[in-house]
């Protein structure tokens, strides 16, 4: 393969590219993150809580919440600025960006997207100051990702005027609710709501959960959940309700109101379709984790390839110089198709902010549908990613990377959760592979073997490919493709976005027609949904993959200078070319690779791992993450300074081995 | 694809055959390690070193340590009961397992096997005793896998009788050294010995490192490496000596000596060959931390399961019940190949302890290389098998895996160093690899790229396959294997074997014919292994795999049971064609697969999942670990008296929906 030689860029140009369209957002918020304390190393579980409680006081005092809330209210109405701000405290102690998260955009959001004017007037100015602390109290021990199927009750009492919130037993209990155990004066609790001895569906109310002293309200019970992997300062609690009675107002009325007598009442007709849409509205948490776990990744990268480019072990014989880890071909597989994939995230992740942002009032259905859909399949896709590739600089930094001082451990521990909450990924992608069915605009959100069996046996099957934000580009590049596949270049860009493309719609075309079948067949409509479940999983990531492409082809599009934009095309490479080989047995069983262009394809890898690697500095520094807030040694120099000291003195020092083999330490 | 019914054993049927030739020691552990303290949740670091070191008494009371010194100083001499005794270790607190194996398996074991009778009888009861808690002061900051270039210096002084230890530089600091920080109080320090004027080699010191009082020793300087993602339980720490004097007698001079004139004397020619014998003798550490982490991915194994067979989520709309999660297709796939995987890899261990075990005094080397190539590639593969299974389980526990108090946040950041300790995983298989090409008796030991490089332009390349201990019966199993590839049963046993056979043989071949041919063309040694680093690494994996799986054809034959037989059987089909499915690509690229085949060995996976899942229980069950050594709650039934107590009670206190549709939680 013949790859054109690529000049070195300034990160800084990168950077410009990177930090996008809320360039002004990411840039005060790397000044004002240096000044909160760094992730902690060995903080007792309390004294985090109160380190973090601190931070986002200091947060508050910076105008950081504001972003996100309505102008009458103080506010800024930025939905672009305010997921830009929490992607970005993503690159501190995340569990301030959990706290934070937790605080303004899940209570604070809930109590704007579904409360009205009063409880808007009375609560959001103490949100965003935090004198209201408060939890967002939807899951319980029994219903996690089944929320629609919640136990706790809200049931209306006409005679007092009253709900009565109430825990019928210990699977209704809220659990890991966040702000609970520590901070939260109130909660946005989601219950089946019951009035005229009718069930209405889930509904949120919000309920006082400690009083003014902090002591727990009458009829509250509330339990620490304990130490967790990581996530420390962030106090998740479990709470049980004891017939608890809040005033009728308490119910965050915009989709779902009772009236005095009792009487239900609902802009949207059906408890189902009204549930999904409440939860539409709260599609932000999701980016959120997506974007956090981004930076974290980012984060992760920067200290794996810095230790890699100074770290040295073994000599090199033809030279007599110990090697630098970042020249091993096995090094570069590791770090170098991650840092391209983190690329192409990163891009995806800034099209759908802009998506949301953009978004007009009156967006129809299907475009929230999609725009939820995509948000989910972006999250489980970084989520996974982030564990993935933390996971691999953990074991690229050896013993270095496991002391806690050098930040990947916290890092990883405090990910971890992202995989499984704000939705577990496997449930999402479900999620995603029901909507490119057609026809999804009318059961989107029914999920899980239930949602999907039944909708397999509703619906005429059909596939769609529903295209991202460049369509004209992707097009023009797709139809510039005259060759061949056997005989098209390995770096054409045309060739892998239609290579994509048409695995996709495969994948879906077969989806549907097995599951058509199966159903034609009469068979149990769990059972045929169950049975197809790794195909629909497929179908989701296989999606993702040409949405997270596209985006990064259009961020190419994108430059302006042509060394950068050189240099970003030689990544996007690596990123296809490492996602083909890592599902070449799809290519490969689908006809859609010889196997002389499968080999071609690892060989290719290869290629781009060594031609890559002078520009590995460059692609990390381009983040722009502070030093400060790295804080790793091993990241910092230290590894640097001691090895320099070694190979300038220590090595003279002792006579040359005469047989210098190298071992490997038990 | 046609699976016979496979009946219901007994989970201690099974027991009966993992608990093997040892038996005995794994009874006595469940009993023994229930009493120590269980696995810490929220422990200050200091309460955890200090919790167990108390646990390392209690098994010094017990007798414990006994099993692995010789007879003349009250030891039992007896190898595999002192692995078995690691490996069940494992299942307890992780810390007091590693600070156990650094006291007795690499302090005592570098004394007992690098030294003589003097330090024997000075040291050995003390050691077994803990009255003298010691370190393995190998690893140093700037040389970790590459210890052969360790830069501390042992220089003998004939005026005074002494050695002088001495760190010339930062990059020499003695680094991770287990025991250090807090109660060591003398260290096996591996130098590089210098008398003379002449280097000799890594040599193993007896260096005091604190007085009486628990000073540093004069000269010794101590730091403590701090908060670990994991193990915080030991006291890991940094050493530094500046020109500390020993005596002469200091010297572990079993395999070298240093005469009181300074004349250096070794029964072994050759620095590199003497290095390489004394990290031979080294090699239980690597079968334990193997067994170790087998152990761990057992328990989390146990947990996950578990909880996946009473944790119920979304309606299955058939029957109106909630599913539970094992039910789930996906699920299944998550745990139920990775249990598989986790019995072979037990089998192969046993058969990796046995063969420790029983080898001969006056084995030779080339068996004794191809124990420690073995051991070398069971670590590697044992230790990111449970990194990813462990992962696994806690997203497949969802929020609760994430709670400390349910053990698999304690158990993943414990075995997380694992992979890259007691020798870095990637650089282990390239140490196999090497040693499956002719010749490697020789170089077997020369690693990293140099060693391979000159390795590589040295021998006459060609490969032998070495056959496991069960050779007769899996030649018998291969011979009976009469139709052609595509007609043979998928769960015929001979043909995978076959299967593994050729796959191993082929990538071994290519690999010794591209480094020749590199080598031949005249290219840089250091390049042409470094472009392969790829292949190296695949063909010691698929040698591994093959070695896996002919210890659990044999363990499968050892079954006298047929019920107990067909159950190990079906697990045995699913560890193959699900490893064979991670491979297709291969399998489908190097025609050793249709890709009708190809699809078919997908669906019997699924099928496989579908068959065992009654099964599941008891393969857990079968591990025999006692419930007060699981400790989660979620494992212990907390989960299914809540799901209990949900669906009596709860489910029905509430109007039914009408619309029963599933949703996910933002």
């Amino acid at each position: 393969m013949d790859i054109p030689a690529t000049a070195p860029v300034a990160p800084s140009a990168l950077t410009d590219l990177l930090d996008g369209r809320w360039a002004h957002v990411r840039r005060d918020a790397r000044v004002r993150m240096s000044e909160l304390p760094a992730p902690p190393v060995d903080l007792p579980t309390e004294e985090h809580r109160a380190q973090v409680l601190d931070s986002l006081r200091a947060l508050v005092a910076s105008g950081y919440p504001r972003a996100g809330f309505p102008k009458e209210y103080g506010g800024e109405a930025d939905t672009g600025a305010a997921l830009t701000a929490f992607e970005m405290l993503g690159f501190g102690d995340l569990s301030v960006m959990v706290k934070a998260g937790v605080q303004w955009g899940l209570f604070g959001g809930a109590v704007e997207a579904l409360g009205t004017e009063t409880h808007h007037e009375r609560y959001l100015r103490a949100i965003m100051d935090l004198d209201l602390p408060g939890c967002f109290a939807m899951t319980e021990t029994g219903h996690g990702s089944d929320v629609q199927h919640l136990r706790t009750t809200a049931t209306y009492d006409p005679a007092t005027g009253e709900f009565v919130v109430h825990t019928p037993h210990e699977g209704a209990r809220k659990e890991y609710i966040g702000n609970a155990a520590r901070d939260g004066r109130m909660a946005v609790v989601f219950a089946q709501l019951l009035t005229g001895g009718e069930s209405r569906g889930v509904h949120a109310l919000l309920v006082p959960i400690r009083t003014e002293t902090g002591e727990p309200a009458r009829g509250v019970r509330i339990e620490d959940c304990g130490r967790k992997a990581g996530l420390n300062g962030v106090d998740n609690g479990r709470l049980w309700f004891d017939n608890v009675r809040v005033p009728r107002d308490a119910l965050l009325n915009r989709y779902g109101d009772v009236a005095p007598d009792g009487t239900y009442s609902s802009p949207i007709d059906g408890d189902s379709k009204r549930f999904f849409t409440m939860l539409g509205t709260l599609i932000r948490g999701r980016i959120s984790v997506a974007g956090a776990a981004g930076s974290a990744t980012k984060t992760a990268l920067k200290i794996a390839v810095r230790y890699a480019q100074v770290r040295r072990q073994f000599e090199n014989p033809e030279t007599g110089d110990e090697v630098v880890l970042l020249d091993y071909l096995a090094h570069q597989r590791k770090l170098l198709p991650a840092l391209a994939t983190t690329y192409g995230l990163h891009f995806a992740q800034e099209e759908l902010v802009t998506t949301l942002h953009d978004r007009r009032t009156d967006a129809d259905d299907r475009a929230q549908r999609e725009l939820e859909s995509r948000a989910a399949g972006i999250k489980a896709i970084a989520t996974w990613h982030a564990t993935k590739t933390v996971q691999t600089c953990r074991e690229a930094c050896g013993g270095a990377g496991y002391l806690a001082e050098n930040r990947l451990p916290g890092i990883k521990a405090d990910t971890d959760v992202f995989t499984t909450f704000e939705g577990d990924n496997t449930v999402l992608l479900q999620l995603v592979a029901k909507g490119l069915l057609t026809g999804y605009q009318q059961h989107l959100h029914a999920l899980g073997s239930a949602g999907m069996a039944r909708f397999i046996t509703d619906q005429v099957l059909g596939t769609v490919l529903e295209r991202t934000a460049a369509r004209g580009l992707i097009d023009r590049l797709i139809n510039a493709v005259t060759t061949q596949d056997e005989e098209t270049d390995l770096l054409e860009r045309g060739w892998h976005l239609k290579l994509f493309e048409d695995r996709e719609k495969h994948v879906l075309d077969t989806l549907a027609r097995r599951l058509r079948r199966a159903g034609e067949e009469g068979a149990d409509s769990f059972a045929i949904f169950n049975r197809a479940q790794d195909h629909v999983l497929r179908a989701a990531r296989v999606h993702i993959d040409r949405v997270v492409l596209e985006a990064f082809v259009a961020a190419i599009d994108r430059c302006t200078g042509p060394a950068v934009t050189q240099l970003l095309d030689r990544l996007c490479d690596l990123h296809v070319l490492s996602n083909i080989e890592a599902d070449l047995d799809w290519f490969l069983g689908h006809g859609r690779l010889t196997t002389a262009r499968a080999k071609a394809v690892t060989s290719a890898v290869n290629e781009l791992c060594a031609h890559l690697r002078p520009h590995a500095g460059t692609l990390v520094e381009a983040f722009a993450i502070p030093d400060s807030m790295v804080g790793a040694p091993i990241a910092l120099g230290a590894e640097r300074d001691r090895q320099d000291a070694q190979r300038s003195h220590g090595a003279r020092e002792l006579p040359r081995m005469e047989d210098s083999e190298e071992a490997v330490t038990p």
